[in-house]
């Protein structure tokens, strides 16, 4: 009966976020020695052969909308491993048929495999199972959240073709609203210094917290649009990363930075397209930007990369299939030694040196969480997260971390399951039965102050749920606040 | 042209009673053995990693109905074991599209795989497939018949838990007809003396004919609702199983074993839940009961094990996931060691004393069988009967067994596929062209007697066939009756 | 980056004319030889355990239609090698529900797997795969075109049955139009002289194309119906072949050779069924022959032996299934030691003298090919073939054999990918701008000739495209169009 003992922590890949810059450094690293160990005779970017090193382990790919590719590539690469794999590929077949949650089905799949690669169509999916999951999850692409793995092979094929990523333009084309994809790749391309050039098409541009967090948390520095403007008319945003980032965030409000490195847009590195999801946009199929050989001609482009994460539909001219410049079907190939690296990794195949295990996560801002049992007060206003579900909701709950404002004078909410902001809201004391708009009465406030408060969309809620606005005297100054915050905790 | 010949008798797994005690004694032995040898260092109930002891082999899945705990456990299991596995789990993606048959599929199949896993959604379509299939068949569900492996882990997990199923008090919650593990359980249940008590909701209590195979066959003792009425109002029927099952048989009238044993049931040991299948029962949702921790919260279930085949939906709380009492995540995780001792039996995988090979079945009752080819007299009433399936039902017969009541003064049929039972029906003699309603008529006929008759529904269809009444004289009288039936054998 | 080195080139089984008649024994001698080396001890026709000698590799099963036994028997042969499988079956959860086409798939499942079956629904498809295939294509079926590995198992039963094929009566019943199996089967009994005996389902006859190239490039000799219509009216067509193939095509009017043989139609030694596809043909069920021991009761039927790709509907009376002559089952299950040879021989992976090398193919009539990009000139009229799918057609051409008439007065096109063929056209030459309705206008045209050439559909086309009628006094006289076409090339 040692049922109820706790199980190690266990590491999970739900965002690109959830690996350093070391672990990613490592992942790369294996992957590279799995391509020289394991070679093709004829494509150097494929890996050739089988070896046994995972024979122990059970792959489970459990996958709630369509796919080939990444869920080929993870077993293909489980298999080249030695290991064995189980596979769900349609809800309609499985037991999400007749209604099982996702937090009882990781629960279970836990006792029959070893890891687990997940896909579904809610943002924040792959993080309620992460929380129920007692084996490592893999995000295979969650709605519109983030797709790590994808991630991990754009970047490994830049570097394969570009060395470093310090640097490089790298444009962006198409579908940065809706495509999973992109958000993962732009907080990578952040995070090693490339410079992003966004070129979406129309209503289909970088969503705001996707933004908000390149600039807060990634020190991207957005370039105004006068500058670049005349050279080319489809880029719509442009951010640089600062050689010194940390010097240059004391002074956002500059834009030396774009001054400085503005002359270096003169030649695009590599230009990532995207796929035209007609399942989402059916009407817009016309505006969307296709790529092709007319479009690439420019200097500019004379040695692009080009990149996609396929399947493409017409965005991108199979004329260029034997251009130089596709870098496509080579960046598919990785997918199987980048994920034969990560799979090893989270399994601990190899102790040797070259095989370091995972070094801790990145190390991103620890923002206090806010955490409530989900039938009470403010609820992710993002649609389609999974905290929406009728069913897996039930299995989520409330919870935020908390950010603070660029200049410290408030506070924002950022959904824990599928990362989108929330800027307004209410704050309440539970006890004191109070409330305020004004967010900063959550700075400074610890997970366990946290728990005296209850956080409201709006002044509405607030008053339904028996509270009343805190008094004028205090409220309009923000030392009184923080005392009658405190006075209670 | 070796082609003809008979090949060995397979031993297939359809119903918990084609197990005998000792054959799952020793699934449970050999499962147990798994978990020593192949240890989850942090969930004792958990197979760690994997051998390769079944290399040579293959298992097909065959799933004509979703699932993914049931398939992926067998799967799992069979990849611990160091065997292959072939699947197909959509019957919209295979040769069933097409319009083949089970008898066919199953004759293919058997080539291509050393072991079959069928899921069905007709009742019996796993004994029909057995009777075709050159490999042995698991039944992995079939409609509302049973479900034996499910059955051999929620045993496992009783005996785990509580050492002992003799005397153990099981409850049962929820929807008991159209609930195919229920059936295997109850069986089980009897055979190894727990006394059963039954919660149905309402319009889903336990079939007749599970009732009276519990009575008859496994000499449960039902006890008189007002015994236990005033306890717990939701206890629709209670079994119990006697100490001395001969001697009490003899005397199926008394209510003494009730007497002596009701004191037992103010502590109940296990509540047994089953999910609400809302694609059976769309309007009946708020009349099924539902258990949580207010209902677990008086002292009769301060111990109970809290079991569920999963999945559930929303008649088991997720509150109670980390009550001490929720049993059903590690109930699951038994699937594999389950399975893979199953398997290793059905295969033959080892040799040693340890793994001992099964001894030939549960010793049930040999009932004489009336097989009929099936264009001609009765068919079995079950409309979701695998015989009653168009394409299916060419390659079944119109094949019962012969049970007498328990007073011997007449008999009823048991399809030999769904095994529900006929208890009026008209018995004709083929060469004298005489019927009769008297079900007696079949008692003492052995099987080649039996190919003398026909039985048709009813009087109308004996007439339609061209047969007449049983002349009065001799009807009457059974003596005359069965002088009448012998004279012609 | 090596990534644009040329790939060897690469062996693909499209079509069973891409098997040579060495390549085919050579199979045969494989299966043979692990049909001894893995034996069942109680099926000889089955394989009873697993090797390791694939366990470098990776089979990936792309099936865009349902399918179980060539699907599972490819995958049990992989399996049964000790390789390893991808499999996609569903196209409604894999890419192509995202627009994906073969064209990418392939190229991308090439980095994921050693070697693609695929099973398509348009015709030519596997052929268009094959085109974008890095790693060698098989062909599990596609549309009404080709199944050579279900021929493979169909000669090879046949061969162990008969021995050898030559002057073997094999009848053919059902739907010879729509089965592609039997498009394969034929073109391999012309190849081993074996008589042909068509009994088509009425508006089921064999295609056009295919009876063409049976006589034209298989010499096959059609006897004339008067022949042998008294013995039995269901034999719609015969077709033999002469024992002196090159002297007889040499007088192919002659019918000498049909004198000879049709003696030898007594005997009936093999009858091949189709299945009726109720999905194609759903008001022709009642016309459809059925064969059962009723059809077969003739002394010309007393050994023959019947086979049927399976599955069956009900054109095969499963009473059949105990008849001694009922070969199905065997031949399904030779499904798996013919894959086994099959994959070995392309993956190369034995170098023992017993497994030869492939030899370079069938050594079919080296045709020119016409190839022009496929928005202009003639398009392929089978409207399922894969160039009319909107998406996948991007990656086909125009493309086809140039075929001489049997006099040589003219010629006809040949539908590179789903092989049929085109006889009436409108060549028009691309600088003088003239056309001719004259087919023997593409005679001695070599590749580069033919590349000066736009073959349009008719006259209209033709002179929307710009080109004018070839001037009388020239078109007359064929040295004159030859003169024509010769100065300007």
């Amino acid at each position: 009966m040692a049922r109820r003992r706790k199980a190690p922590a266990t590491r999970h890949i739900v965002s690109i976020n959830d690996l350093s810059d070391n672990d990613i450094e490592n992942v790369f690293k294996i992957a590279e020695a799995y391509l020289n160990e394991f070679p093709d005779p004829n494509f150097p970017y494929r890996i050739g052969r089988s070896t046994n090193i995972a024979s122990d382990f059970i792959l489970a790919s459990l996958f709630y909308e369509p796919s080939t590719r990444t869920r080929l590539s993870f077993e293909s690469a489980m298999l080249r491993l030695g290991g064995r794999v189980i596979t769900s590929s349609d809800p309609n077949t499985s037991s999400a048929a007749k209604g099982e949650t996702l937090a009882d089905t990781v629960r279970v799949i836990g006792n029959y495999a070893d890891v687990i690669v997940i896909r579904h169509n809610r943002d924040g999916a792959a993080r309620l199972a992460a929380e129920y999951s007692t084996v490592p999850i893999i995000n295979g692409g969650d709605g519109s959240h983030e797709h790590p793995t994808q991630t991990l092979c754009d970047i490994f094929t830049l570097k394969k073709r570009h060395n470093d990523l310090k640097g490089l333009n790298v444009a962006i084309s198409g579908d940065l609203k809706g495509s999973r994809t992109i958000h993962s790749f732009v907080y990578a391309l952040a995070r090693f210094n490339a410079n992003i050039l966004l070129m979406p098409a129309k209503g289909m541009e970088l969503p705001a917290h996707v933004d908000n967090r390149l600039r807060s948390e990634f020190r991207c520095l957005p370039v105004p649009r006068a500058k670049y403007e005349t050279e080319n008319a489809s880029i719509d945003a442009l951010y640089v990363t600062p050689d010194e980032p940390h010097q240059l965030s004391l002074m956002p409000n500059v834009d030396i930075a774009a001054d400085v490195k503005i002359n270096k847009i003169r030649k695009i590195h590599a230009m990532y397209v995207t796929r035209f999801q007609k399942e989402r946009w059916a009407d817009k199929a016309e505006d969307y930007p296709k790529i092709n050989a007319k479009f690439l001609k420019g200097r500019r482009y004379a040695e692009t990369s080009v990149l996609h994460p396929l399947p493409r539909v017409d965005e991108l001219d199979a004329a260029l299939d034997n251009d130089e410049r596709a870098m496509y079907f080579e960046q598919a190939a990785y997918g199987v030694p980048i994920r034969m690296a990560l799979l090893s990794l989270l399994l601990n195949l190899d102790k040797k040196d070259s095989l370091e295990r995972f070094d801790g996560g990145f190390e991103r801002p620890k923002y206090a969480i806010y955490d409530q049992a989900n039938n009470i007060g403010i609820r992710c206003r993002n649609k389609n997260c999974i905290v929406h579900d009728e069913a897996e909701g039930q299995y989520a709950r409330n919870k935020f971390f908390v950010v603070a404002t660029a200049r410290n004078d408030g506070s924002y909410l950022r959904c824990f399951y599928c990362e989108t902001d929330i800027e307004r809201f209410v704050v309440a004391h539970k006890k004191n039965k109070w409330y305020t708009k004004d967010t900063a009465a959550l700075l400074s406030q610890n997970e366990h102050q946290l728990r005296e408060l209850i956080i409201f969309a709006d002044e509405t809620a607030a008053r339904d749920g028996g509270f009343h606005h805190f008094k004028r005297n205090t409220v309009n100054t923000r030392p009184g606040l923080r005392k009658a915050l405190k006075s209670h905790s």
